[in-house]
């Protein structure tokens, strides 16, 4: 189970550049054994290029090492807090992707415009406040998890895996890493569409019932969009 | 001759990702045999890596299936309505392409400003009214084939052979299935030049007697581009 | 001499999309040997997957067909006209190339805001002014040459190697073919970024004496950039 | 040494159109061996595809040619004036990149927004004043170097490793050819994302504390990114 995981969470931190949403060592992505509680991570700027599934480290719900002879990713708190808090999320992806985060830097919410956002995020994705002068010099990356919490509404955390941390970029989630990952490279399409739709008319919007609609046709109880 | 419409729709759909016209499953492409009434549409949501010209769903008029093992795409019922009410519509595509979808979510036309367009748009690209409540809930994406029936003149179908669908996307169309998707690239072509160009000039337009010229000039009783 | 032009136009030709200033069928190249006076040129919508040096078309200045089997790209009469006039070209390239085609659209001149632009072009890139109906609709492409002649100073022929035609696109020339494609890839570039640095900036402008040494430091007597 | 930096700057060099910073010879990496004072810099207009490092010019501080067939870049002048005033600066690039000229040709600095831009400048990138009529007439690469140097603090010039030359473009920095290189994809991304970030919201800033958290995360003395 564990060593799929880690060979699960290797793969998708390679689909990030692959996918064109980092450059360099730009994201990095997790994933958690429910059972064990422990959590696979990449580890902290280690060149994509070279790495191996065998990098990846195993931490548990403390931070502590169980597994693994680098660092784990420096982001590692923040991915820590929202496992903790979130019991559905399977898996994290952090990245500085390029639209993603020109929206994150403008510290503005992404609307909901069209079905391609709706069909996968259930509503606005969500822009947290500015850290304080104390949460930044603090534990700077716990206290990203929190204002990430504080920020997402756990009766939509699934609904809307994404949130924008303000001045800095995304991080989005899904049940398992190759969903977390998915929403990732929607987030990118859906954050460039809005903002030249809005620069196209201030006013653009859509109706709560198109979004509803669309958001269900793929993940409601009566989904008919796909296969099964 | 089915089976060739068959391997037609294949290719066709596998040309949006070559295109890069979507990304995942975003799209569909339809053939339509008018002889027998049968059309041959992607199924939906199957990954196109894996994707086989046996893959491709045959069904009548009426959306029954004739062959195939798959459910056919969910917009089938879209497909059908124009094919029911535009007789020399001989194939159908559907994205969610960056800039078409761009200009969907912002319930805008696409207005003509150059000879690109014109050589093969007779006119602007229209934009259909949004759904209703009762719409969006009812039998939506056969509703949706009618609010573009209300948007596209019967007389002008050929003509201007793409029509964006209000915060959601276009559907474009031509008398096979190459024509649909070399439409469907022209649209994604002047969709971003018009979106820039206006941002230049707000009173951008092209005269009338320029845009006649050109689509003329290809498509005219005496066309007089290409050979023969 | 004409098998080596016929060779180098359908080279030019074939990196038109390499470099991709076109898609589909949207340019052509032709280049002229001033001793016969023949001028070769692409062949009319001919796919650039299956087009061979020996497609080419050879005609002379009046357009009659010398050799080739195929007919000649139907802006034929504006390439004649521009080397009737200017003595100087030996190449022409006529693109729908994106960025130039959106200034061309708006019918605005690019400005020259940076060293990039003043390294090739020695000013601003004109604009011409629109066709009236009977241009349009009398000898169109000869007309297209005419108003391109009467905006472009025969001074400046080839020290502003280039020329939008109004909500239409660019034509760009050069002493030879290769030249001629060089300057069309560049004038792509400055209209890119004048575009942006005008959103940024409406008041940017470089001054005339940065342009002039820019321009001098690679054309002028006195050049010393590059080997030699 | 120097054959090893030799091998380092021709890597540098090709490595500009592999990021896609450039495109034909529009850059130009050198290197400094502080040791003997030599510098080695990438010869002037040859093209990529044929360059090798046997190619590269090593001059003395004064512009003496050392080793090497061909002509310097004829930006060299430049790059000694910073190498004299800045004695930790061990390798600059310098491009036309695109988002970074479209900075220069408005004449703006770039804001920093986000942490991916604190990750690696710790404030704003300089833009310097226009140069002179007089500047430009006179030994014009010298009084580049020269107007650079009135815009560097050199208290923070390998902090803020990068400055834009009004009109022209940027010079880029680092201690050794690599990070000067990566310095220089890492500024074309932050142009490109403050663009739109403004563009969205006018107010936008990022807070001092974030700011100088981020950079010395990487860069301070107490850094934890990266394996130790």
């Amino acid at each position: 189970m564990l060593e799929q995981l880690r060979e699960d969470v290797f793969r998708a931190n390679m689909e990030l550049p692959a996918r064109e949403l980092i450059i360099y060592t730009w994201g990095n992505v997790s994933g958690i054994d429910r059972k064990t509680g422990y959590v696979v991570i990449k580890p902290s700027g280690v060149p994509y290029e070279n790495m191996k599934a065998a990098d990846m480290v195993i931490v548990d719900l403390q931070g502590n090492i169980v597994d693994g002879k680098l660092k784990p990713s420096s982001d590692l708190a923040t991915h820590l807090e929202l496992y903790k808090y979130y019991g559905d999320i399977g898996s994290i992806v952090h990245t500085h992707s390029r639209w993603a985060t020109i929206w994150a830097q403008a510290a503005m919410c992404i609307p909901a415009l069209g079905t391609t956002h709706a069909d996968y995020f259930s509503g606005d994705i969500p822009c947290t406040r500015s850290l304080t002068s104390s949460e930044v010099f603090g534990n700077y990356e716990k206290e990203t998890g929190k204002v990430i919490i504080e920020t997402v509404d756990s009766k939509k955390v699934m609904d809307i895996p994404a949130v924008l941390v303000s001045n800095h970029g995304p991080f989005i989630w899904g049940k398992d890493t190759c969903e977390a990952v998915y929403n990732a490279v929607v987030l990118e399409e859906v954050a460039e569409r809005a903002y030249y739709s809005l620069q196209l008319n201030k006013e653009a919007r859509m109706s709560a019932f198109l979004l509803k609609k669309h958001y269900e046709r793929k993940h409601g109880e009566k989904a008919y969009y796909c296969q099964d």
